[in-house]
């Protein structure tokens, strides 16, 4: 950490701070300059976050050099992790395409648009029982029954099944039905819930948070490792800028910068990114180019009726079409699908 | 709702979206102009809101003309809401003050903050016994231990307890040591946490998401409403912007604009909003001015050793210096603090 | 126009709104519902762009359902333009790349870049003879001495010239000098500038300003063609959000969405969009994959010495791997480079 | 400035580096810890601005320390800057109101709306006759017809002039005609602008740009006094946030924040801000709590005819009774009016 002082910081209040900083088994190096005098902290800054320096008399700003987290980072562990769900992995060579409904609605429905997704080449099934929903007055997800209809479509069709937590509760349900557990964007900051769903071995999906920096989403993927889970699969599915012609914005640089500083995989949700059929095909190919290690889509076979989303879902033949251009784009930067 | 047709829409697409309007039991009134084609649907929107019409082929745009929340609206409720804690009035016309620390650190400290800011004529007092932070190596609270210290606290000065709730699991220990259950911004979007303290008949501060319009944070409102619970205060905390040179951007036309929308008080949090103790005291000030019905200000004794945000914390006295020039302020709005 | 009244709209007021209506020689369509009352106007909506109805009593809300732009519409022109700068078609199946320093430094060094990344595959040349610097003190170009040497590159290499425009009275320079006229983001709005540039003919760059939603960005592009000037190229450059990770935040979707609904060509910039030299390549060939129709990428032979921007400047060897690369995205959809 | 080197950088690396900062005749200070090695660079940091130390292979990142404007900062020039504009002091103890149209219409309406303004009030007269509009199809101002009304309503009512500049050929007639030049938000870094007001010794009003940071508004004032001007009042206009329920967010903590870091008076525009005649009572009220140095507000006496932004433009009764309760709010705060 890096201490910059005020131009006019007393000897006293200097001697204050240097005290300070040894109270915490820290060295501080002096450095006075011509404009001004910085105080270089050298030692494990995870401590400094308990104790807030910037509130010391004389202290200007104190500058943090050491990223926040450890153990979602390449430094702390060089090799890419590849979250192996039940065979299928995600992080390695392949991509993986996760593809399904927004909410599940019925038995029928969900099996058919399953048994759709699976002969376009999706691996593993998307659908929400539990639906968190900006207003009381939309559905708000079929809850257990749907949690038995997903795994009903499991059976039928041998897809691995994502869906979403909203509440610590539930998890000895998700722990019966999903194979990945999906926090969602509204919840990346929910800790009780990341704590919750770290404590168990199962594949966690955590979403970017509408307007989590690359920082926040990393130190909330670092709760669920902290508490013992390492399967952490992010997921990037836009951000709230001021653009309002598309639902969100997405930020596809985050792919390859968070590559960089992590090594957790990173797929790509383009459908709630962009909010429109038309530009989920475009984005979902933008997405692989730029590195993604998956994708989730929603998929239904009559958007008009979807009980939600159903202005950005692509039909079951758009699916089919898109994943075999995905395919040629997946090649040219040496990628398989 | 206002349905856009797009330019070349068919006759027979035409005849679909009519056919579905009619099947919601509402009445589609077609106007052709020139160059668009328009239906206007009257009727009770929030029923729309479970099809999306945007989805239909032919529909460019649907434009929702109603706002989609009821309860917490001045259409619903004409007269101004009152919330009743425990005889202190929240949004009459005496501004209420809530302040402490930002958490709950000891009895002893907490106690004696709890005695100043009682003494500079605070009636509420404010702590965290559960804190949500960004990183999950920091200071998280001291859990039902800080709870009791609150209760301890009352005991000691009178002053009421709005204290922060982050999981629905510990609605009990909340009715038992909080007058004012407070859900803070990265919560706002947690429905189901809305939904538990919407259940139970006590009053709930519910704080502005950092990314959240104000469309969506009167329709969290409206979570807690719909589920019963009506002693809903507002809170606007800042919302995050592309300006990082304050914590976070304290949107104030959010209270004159949210007073004319909805009946519900709305309070101003300037300590989170701007994140540093030189820029607390204009804008408690500028709340006031601008119509908020109560202020939550982080105070601490000793700030440079607080557990949390130090950095914003008044001292007891910059306090009470505070309070003296905001009796000045909403005496020139006609209000008493 | 669909003008949305208050509850309470007396008779009264709404014979004035619609005698306010009929005077602008429009027809109003009063649409009476159970909770509101709407009037559709029909009509060219651009003439309302001069009369507030927002402003009338009794008026709610002014929702406009036209686009305010048409000569940059695809309502307006059908065909997609391919804008034809001495042979080099931008617009067509051909991905065309631009390329070259940030800055102009001086002959030898700029000679030497253009036969660099003419050799990796560039047609065109970029370089700031006049810089817009955030800072007085940043180095602010060499003005005409820096057109001049972009003339000789050009005698030098063929490659054809892409270079900024800042003030209006610089317009003969450019019109000796460049082959494209860029107009940098902080101009984007520069309406002067705007009107400046459209009324010549000479190919303009219109890059979108830092917080410019899609709607203003094609409006800015409105004022060159009502100027005259149709040889316009739009140019994604990134958006400013919350997040700092990155320079701005590349809007990719964008790119997809523009094609929609214009029917001018449109390119990306991933150096300015990222800032970052290893976030470059994945987000060029994100940007291809997305449908856009080039590129402009800032490279310099040696970036620690580059007056500006070296940061995210590509070292000529990256760049001619990059274009290889590049190569087999644009064949995989269906595009040549 | 703090260079944080990479994890693994060689000695040979650092060699290069400490050669570098020798090379700018600097001082590099190397502090070794036990997870990085920073150097920290002593020294005029505004030449380090044009050597990128971030493109040195082996840096990380390198944190300027200080500020990057200078003639601006209250480290500069400690005692505040009262702009003197013929008598009218602006950034003293009494506060000023700028108020009329949004842009000139014609003699009789500008001078009538003038005269009420001057009742109200008012001490300088706002209006547009060159005007910045999204749509090249809105109305544009009068040009210098516009300016000669301005001229002879000055002479009717006495009060000063306040308008607009868009293009720097303009300044002649500017020179003849404003008291006070404004650069508008959409010109904030229109750099030549800024350095041809800046020539000239006539007071500027200079906004912020919808997206601006802090540090970037000082920079742009930093222009204006460099090239010789030191009569800068600036002015927070509303920033650019995802809320789209207000025109723009006010950011009324930039007042403040301002006033530490710069001895330029600063003051605000509630108009533009919220877009909306119902909040811009509240805004003014607490923008004056804030500290604000003056405000500039939208007048009109027929808003519904207004060419342009009557749906904030206040009645000339309303502006009264808002003059009347200002006075109570600036006495609160130790101010007059």
């Amino acid at each position: 950490m890096i201490i910059v002082l005020k131009p006019g910081t007393t000897e006293r209040e200097i001697e204050h701070i240097v005290k300070r900083i040894r109270e915490m088994n820290l060295t501080p190096h002096m450095v006075r300059g011509t404009e001004r005098t910085v105080i270089a902290v050298i030692g494990d800054e995870r401590d400094l976050q308990r104790h807030p320096l910037a509130a010391l008399p004389g202290v200007e700003e104190a500058l943090p050099i050491l990223s926040p987290y450890k153990l979602v980072s390449r430094e702390f562990k060089k090799e890419t992790t590849v979250v192996d769900v039940d065979g299928i992995k995600i992080g390695g060579n392949k991509v993986v395409v996760m593809a399904g409904p927004c909410s599940v609605e019925n038995q029928e429905r969900l099996t058919s648009i399953a048994q759709e997704v699976k002969a376009g080449g999706a691996l593993i099934l998307r659908g929400g029982a539990f639906k968190p929903r900006t207003s009381p007055y939309s559905f708000q997800g079929l809850g257990e029954e749907g949690l038995e209809y997903l795994s009903e479509a499991k059976r039928k069709t041998g897809l691995l099944i994502v869906t979403e937590i909203m509440d610590p509760r539930d998890m000895p349900l998700m722990m019966k039905h999903a194979d990945i557990i999906q926090i969602g964007a509204r919840n990346m900051q929910n800790f009780r819930l990341l704590a919750e769903v770290g404590s168990y071995s199962k594949p966690v999906m955590l979403k970017r948070g509408l307007s989590a920096t690359i920082k926040e989403f990393l130190l909330s993927a670092e709760y669920i490792l902290a508490a013992g889970n390492h399967q952490v699969i992010l997921c990037e599915r836009g951000i709230r800028s001021f653009e309002t012609a598309t639902r969100n914005t997405l930020d596809l640089s985050a792919v390859p910068l968070i590559k960089q500083i992590s090594h957790l995989p990173i797929i790509v949700d383009p459908s709630h990114a962009v909010g429109r059929t038309d530009l989920v095909v475009p984005m979902a190919k933008a997405a692989i180019a730029a590195g993604a290690d998956g994708l989730i889509i929603e998929v239904h076979s009559n958007p008009e009726e979807a009980y939600c989303d159903g202005e950005q879902a692509l039909l079951p033949t758009t699916f089919k079409t898109l994943m075999s251009q995905l395919k040629r784009v997946a090649a040219a930067v040496d990628r398989e699908i």
